[in-house]
């Protein structure tokens, strides 16, 4: 499914699909809700779910620190169905859009991982983040034994 | 700027900044365009890097091919405004929105390094991908003596 890697030039104007995996051999996925826009969560992607995602529409990652393919979903039920797959230019991250299945993407119990916001500016002292999404969408205890 | 890490119920549910930077000493940026919820870019930030981002509210990255800092536009002008920063669960990822100045993030010219889909389904063979965003915004042989 992917092509050798090219010059620089093949690799950013050019039609085929040349991934750059890193030293772990992984790229990074960053998946958004189709619908919102809103960021839900950021992981990675060896070659297999790399391939598993475009052939099924459904996406599949490498969990780094379980050190296993999983798909989305497995446990929770909250699997994440592709609208559009995007690559960047030197090929090395994808962007997903998807529909996510269920209450959220997060395994804490929110919608999006990123629920948290840091506070911009001023002294260079410990920042106290904020939550923009305090709620859970559903119990995490419930719908996982482990993290998803 | 940064809290040591705690527990994970403390990483994931508290209020304190505690980056997880990984063994190349870097976290996962993701840059939104504010106003259309596009993805511009997908970059790396080092500790100095993230406490540039939060003090000035301009995104800074650590360049993992040049290994050094970056202040986004330095070269270009096309520097990046931010108006939120937002922390995902396990602290190893940041989501910006930022206003993005001129007219592109991605060096090729384009405005977001994400300018190709790859097909979905179908048979494994090699992809074809398609040019979501052919045309360049910029000239980037006008703007770079070398790449931002």
């Amino acid at each position: 499914m992917f092509a050798p890697r090219g010059s620089t030039e093949e690799v950013e104007e050019g039609r085929a699909l040349a991934p750059k995996f890193d030293a772990d051999g992984l790229v990074t996925c960053v998946a958004t809700d189709a619908r919102s826009g809103e960021v839900l969560m950021v992981a990675h992607m060896n070659a297999e779910a790399l391939a598993k995602t475009i052939a099924s529409g459904e996406a599949w990652y490498y969990s780094r620190s379980r050190q296993r393919l999983w798909r989305k979903g497995e446990t929770s039920g909250h699997a994440q169905r592709l609208v559009e797959m995007r690559i960047d230019c030197d090929q090395d991250a994808v962007w997903i859009k998807v529909e996510q299945q269920g209450p959220g993407a997060c395994h804490t119990g929110r919608r999006s991982c990123f629920y948290r916001a840091v506070p911009l500016g001023g002294p260079g002292g410990p920042r106290t983040l904020e939550f923009r999404e305090a709620g859970k969408a559903y119990d995490p205890r419930a719908v996982y034994g482990d993290r998803d």
